[in-house]
């Protein structure tokens, strides 16, 4: 196999992976998934969860899609015109319980026919309610998928996931972060394959993470003021998703399979004009929590 | 008074005029206002309406607001920098009941120090179950709108809204469309006297036009299905007010007042994935209207 084939082989191993350990987290539902053909070249496997005991509404989508480059994407990416390849994994979870927090994970590859190439992807939670010991709880899981590479991954891509997962026009972070790299080229085949590594780690680090945030929370009571509060919280994720998600408006610009690419919406999502939590209450210890550059390993309670 | 002052002046008395129409024909609720001054210049007076009998949120809001442009405007609207001035009133309007059409309306005036000035506007409806006699019936009083300035009017710019009222992503249109136009600068004092009547014309027609639809659908029964299928025809008019909205776009990225901006947010709103209505269902036949070029006037049953 060369390099495509083995990367995108691995991709859709993972995602068989994760869609059956998150099978066995829900306990009730399954995965139905749609294969599909790009008229361009390529396809994929979407995958979405429904109505599940503790998914509400998920994907976990595999593609792997090659062809002449769109010109949008070669202006965006600043790419001279010829074939792309691009695959990837992408993950989004929208759960009953709103003390599950939201999950989202990327790991992709891109190759261009130049020769450019690169990895990128991403890691970040989105709890409807913070918890702190759950935030250093993830945090620290990354970190050491990280420190086991290079100490200098988690504070680099930490901030980037902080810069990246921001909802501008409120001033808001989307959640309690992770972490974000995009375009990590190797400058020899050592480093290519370095990060290879790299990425297949935060890849295999999804389903022991949110396993672990699921059993911890999905028993949980929660009240009806707790369900309309998570509405609300979703209805920041969509305004994330559709006004500065990179890769929805990749996916939506290029013409993309447009219910593979907005199964990241929730199944309900709620908008009040000027909500203001009370001062004191947990919504309002959230919102004071959703921050830039919180050092979640540096918690101390 | 100078232009400035008595296009907003206008504008603000026809925001007290429509707030009071729609508190009339809701007969619950009454409108609640935030008055906020921008850092930059100006301010506005944003008023919304939430848990009312019929509508279950909405808001119309007036702004009158200059000062040095913005890089970001001055850019997207292939201006020199200077000073400018913007005016004007939107309206969004989500119902109860299904069977009642969301509309849009919003009028507005924009000038520049260097002399540089145009009106801009539309007004549309989204029904979540398109009812042909109420399509033809709101095409009609738009065309006598149009008509009674000139005859190019209506057919200019019902091909505008048809054009920009589309989710390109869904390959649909939001609803059955109405007028759009913009850039409307009169070559003489005479002719921008008839673009400021015309204006005042479409803002005039807004209340006794959505009056009557609310009058002949609000006291329909309706099903819980049918509510469900609302959810779903909301999240679609959030997709193009996050994704396309030119007005929503230019507020956010001048960091506009988000709670201003995003009122057009409906209450509820819900995504399902893939999902494809019974053939030959209601559901069914409102998909298949919603494509551009319908031609509602011509629509023979």
């Amino acid at each position: 196999m060369n390099r495509k084939e083995t990367i995108s082989t691995w991709f859709m191993g993972l995602q068989d992976e994760i869609c059956k350990g998150l099978e066995t987290s829900d306990g009730a539902a399954v995965f139905q998934e749609d294969k599909w053909e790009r008229p361009g070249g390529g396809g994929g496997r979407t995958r979405v969860i429904e109505h599940g005991a503790v998914l509400e509404k998920g994907g976990v989508n595999y593609s792997a899609v090659h062809g002449p480059t769109p010109e949008k994407i070669a202006h965006a990416l600043k790419l001279d015109a010829g074939e792309f390849f691009a695959t990837g994994v992408s993950i989004v979870m929208h759960t009953q319980n709103p003390w599950v927090p939201i999950i989202h994970m990327n790991v992709r590859y891109f190759e261009m026919s130049n020769g450019v190439h690169w990895f990128g992807g991403g890691i970040d939670v989105t709890p409807h309610y913070i918890l702190p010991d759950d935030a250093v709880f993830f945090h620290d899981k990354l970190k050491r998928v990280c420190d086991s590479f290079d100490p200098g991954y988690y504070p680099t891509f930490k901030k980037w996931a902080d810069d990246y997962f921001y909802i501008t026009h409120r001033k808001e972070t989307r959640g309690i972060g992770g972490i974000f790299f995009d375009r990590l080229q190797g400058k020899d085949e050592a480093q290519f394959a370095q990060y290879w590594q790299f990425v297949q780690a935060v890849g295999k680090s999804f389903l022991p993470v949110y396993q672990e945030l699921i059993k911890r929370n999905k028993d949980k009571a929660y009240t009806e003021k707790e369900k309309q509060w998570q509405y609300l919280r979703r209805g920041r994720y969509v305004e994330f998703n559709l006004v500065y998600d990179k890769g929805t408006k990749f996916g939506l610009d290029t013409d993309g399979r447009s219910e593979s690419i907005l199964m990241s919406l929730p199944p309900t999502a709620n908008w009040k004009y000027n909500h203001q939590p009370d001062p004191g209450s947990p919504e309002q210890q959230t919102l004071a929590w959703l921050n830039k550059d919180m050092d979640w390993l540096g918690y101390a309670g």
